[in-house]
């Protein structure tokens, strides 16, 4: 008989990555492209379809479900809606779609739920019963577990902690608001400081060398890394961002830890140590030293695993 | 055989409501005490458990436990923990105090809490899953519940809502930051903006009529109800402030319902169409039209009725 296998597919507003996953958590296929290369979902799908079966041939498996992670994703509806980071715009009935085309069932969650899933099956968060997930990327997503179940509220849409508005009259967002918490802090947010703050300060740093379009969260952080002052205050600025988010969010959700995961996560304790100083400044006294604020020990594919862990879900139902 | 009951006790920043309520959430007996009347939570005890006594005695009832709802009070501990508006300062094991005292175990949660087990009892939540009850007291409390369950965090501090800062370098708050959401939405919130306001500007109010000290939230309610132009742009100010700090919370957990609830809340319309207004234009696009805002159904004793139903759940462990 086959292995059974279960696709997981995380879909980020750049990359895509798309995973046969069995069901002790082994990744036996995997392969990314580029979610941009795609103007229709169904282009997407088309594709997505093409390297599903190719893999299923080269592994000799049997496909039996599928999840998908993607950013503004609702699980009860199926559907992508509205997301401000991705190519295909409005509702988007992605998981009818995968369906459809593969003849498989199909389940669809949050691209940040799916990375809380995958840390509450397959990392630190085993045995945790309260935690999030921040996941820095394109955007930033957030996904949270309260009594050791993944929040989705009411209407699938919890966890959109990167659309809190931390600054009135701030940054414009994808969402069409101003000040969102992503806009500051996420790849495309610290890229944003860095062409702000170069073309208004006369400040000497290594990321002059390259032209203002050029530069990326993975350049800041490379420049941060050799200790580059700039980048090291890009780090600083955001990290304060980002912790006056979190210290907030404590005080509605209390978790005990705090997960960092994507890009811009990948720049360590150069995020996390200036990160860790604000939050327990910014902390309601009831919650200082109680909330772990920490980088993901997992690899890049936590999001591959958890949408596979919803695929299994939905497989042995 | 004796009616069998339990104590719901209700702690307000200013006023504490002590109850005896049936299996059936009908209050048999009721008393109302100041809590500012008690400089220890000893001697607030000593009293409280007078008041029981005497209640048990004149409806012939047998208690068999109680429940607290109070400021900042932890569910897993048992105690009041660093309440900014409370006399009693520090860690207060009050659970302990109260079942030595009465020989009864007694079971202790956030007052905001209290309120929202009320009215998934007994309230419009009853059919409910993802829902919160926002407390508009002395401070504003808020008590989420999520799954169809009451949603505690890690350490039993989770919905400390009044204590996400809103305003970078804010005003001063009880718990020693600046700009926490209760400074300016509260009874006490709404009567410092007037206090600001009335020094600094030369407006026509009847709020001039009395000394500046003795302006209260109920005068600004009574005043704007008879149209008082001042006491109704301070409704419009605490409103904005509220629903930006609900437009940013519902990104997180994602409720179907708020309910307002508590004193500042009896001003009614005057308080929740302005409220309405701008939590329509601060929300998220994928949340719009979908969050009910309204205020709670349920008398002054929701939180009484919220606090027995814990003690009831404790007694018939």
């Amino acid at each position: 008989m086959k292995t059974e296998v279960v696709a997981g597919i995380d879909i980020g507003g750049t990359n895509t990555r798309i995973g046969l996953v069995d069901k002790n958590g082994v990744i036996l296929f995997s392969e990314n492209t580029s979610t941009h290369a795609y103007d229709t979902p169904e282009k997407f799908v088309k594709d997505a379809a093409r390297i599903l079966r190719e893999g299923v041939e080269k592994t000799g498996t049997s496909l039996i479900g599928i999840g998908v992670g993607a950013p503004s994703a609702n699980y009860y509806s199926g559907s992508i809606e509205f997301a401000p980071n991705m190519p295909w715009k409005g509702i988007v009935p992605l998981a009818e779609l995968i369906s459809k085309e593969m003849q498989i069932n199909c389940k669809l969650t949050n691209d940040a739920k799916a990375a809380a899933l995958g840390e509450l099956l397959f990392g630190d968060a085993k045995f945790l019963r309260d935690f999030v997930v921040i996941t820095l990327g394109t955007g930033l997503g957030s996904g949270f577990v309260v009594n050791g179940e993944v929040m989705y509220g009411h209407d699938g849409f919890a966890g959109e902690l990167g659309h809190v508005i931390i600054e009135h009259n701030g940054r414009l967002c994808g969402c069409g608001r101003k000040g969102c918490l992503e806009t500051y802090v996420s790849a495309t947010g610290i890229v944003n400081t860095a062409k702000e703050w170069l073309e208004f300060e006369g400040e000497k740093s290594e990321l002059k060398n390259v032209s203002i379009d050029q530069v990326t969260g993975r350049l800041i952080t490379e420049a941060a890394r050799r200790g580059d002052l700039f980048a090291l205050r890009l780090m600083d600025f955001t990290a304060e961002k980002l912790a006056f988010a979190l210290a907030n969010m404590v005080a509605v959700t209390s978790p005990s830890h705090i997960f960092l995961y994507g890009g811009l996560a990948k720049a360590g304790d150069l995020l996390l140590n200036p990160a860790k100083k604000y939050f327990d400044e910014y902390i309601l006294r009831n919650y200082k030293g109680k909330v772990e604020l920490k980088l993901s020990g997992l690899p890049d594919n936590v999001a591959v695993l958890g949408a596979a862990a919803l695929g299994w879900e939905e497989a042995k139902r």
